[in-house]
């Protein structure tokens, strides 16, 4: 399972540091993962919305067969006057248009905090279930999107968690869902947590109703 | 309050980036914090333990009076042949002698994770109380530790914090000390967060004593 996550200027440092960092620990545990830190141009470097720098981060893949999974963050939302972040990126247009590609493709794709921002953007939430960061809620609401106060909401082929360290719940059920809770439950333990909310699922709460 | 995170080859990027956020969320604010990722030599770049590489890493204080809080990371402590990571780092000393001039001189200190191995390496904890991830307890209660079963350990001038996203607990809780719980509670917010633990303080446990 190839799990891509895009970097931009302006990203949230923990928005993906956090999935980073848990699905990694399945790749470097010997399981059936390979994440990579991407990017859709070629920078040479690319500063978080905290200030870090990151160097040598490899090409976004473009041929859908390459990649199964897209985890995009969020940063730096709430300020419009920002002139880097998920706003910024929403307005060129060229990040939501490779992850509307590779969708359409079959690609899966996740969200963390604003992310969803670039997902709608993508033209992927419009009339679907979904959660961003609480701050930009309204915002997602009003772009036609049927936004739940939930940590994370799996609707299928697109998951989307609430705030910054939500991702961490997205990556532990991403997890679960692969590889089981045995596999979950390890990894929660490696980062000293343990996961918070009840996962909204489309296909529970179809079974359900 | 200046505030410094040392970085090294194989940190674990959560340990660093968590409190970075946090304390960083407080200076973009207009809090009175000043945070800096640093290094103690000048190298172009820095690659975490999970494979992201890290550049433009100012020099790390070696005067005291330009620093008042060192938070230290861990890393790669619990497998003996990591090349690199907290366990390298002890061996080579310099990073511990460092934290350790910078104690001396009244710099306080706070570790995430393993980062209290460096601590104990700049030998600021023996004999007295602190944490770190439940799968070093035993390492560091051998170093003459008296090691608790706590998320963050506030022994006034050291500061240890246990796994990975108590990290975030450890930032909450100086936050908190610094300037107030209403502060902390706005940062919680912010990255969707709840703080978890009871902070063993020193100061407390003597007056209850």
């Amino acid at each position: 399972m190839n799990i891509e996550i895009p970097l931009f200027e302006g990203f949230d440092d923990l928005d993906a540091f956090g999935p980073f960092e848990l699905l990694r620990n399945v790749e470097l545990a010997g399981g059936p993962f390979r994440v990579a830190l991407v990017q859709l141009g070629a920078a040479p470097t690319i500063t978080t919305s905290h200030g870090a720098v990151l160097t040598d981060i490899r090409p976004m893949s473009s041929d859908p067969a390459a990649v199964d999974l897209v985890v995009v963050p969020g940063g730096r939302w709430s300020n419009p006057d920002e002139p880097a972040g998920v706003r910024a990126e929403c307005a060129k247009g060229e990040l939501p248009r490779a992850l509307a590609a590779l969708h359409a493709a079959g690609v899966r794709m996740a969200s963390v905090c604003t992310g969803a921002m670039l997902l709608s953007a993508a033209g992927l939430l419009a009339g679907r279930p979904a959660t961003t960061h609480p701050l930009a809620r309204e915002d997602l609401r009003a772009q036609g999107v049927k936004v739940l106060d939930a940590r994370v909401v799996d609707d299928g082929d697109v998951i989307t968690a609430a705030g910054v360290t939500s991702g961490l719940d997205l990556a532990l059920w991403l997890v679960e869902r692969e590889l089981g809770p045995r596999a979950a439950a390890t990894l929660e333990r490696g980062i000293d947590y343990e996961r918070r909310g009840t996962v909204w699922r489309a296909e529970t709460e179809a079974a359900a109703a």
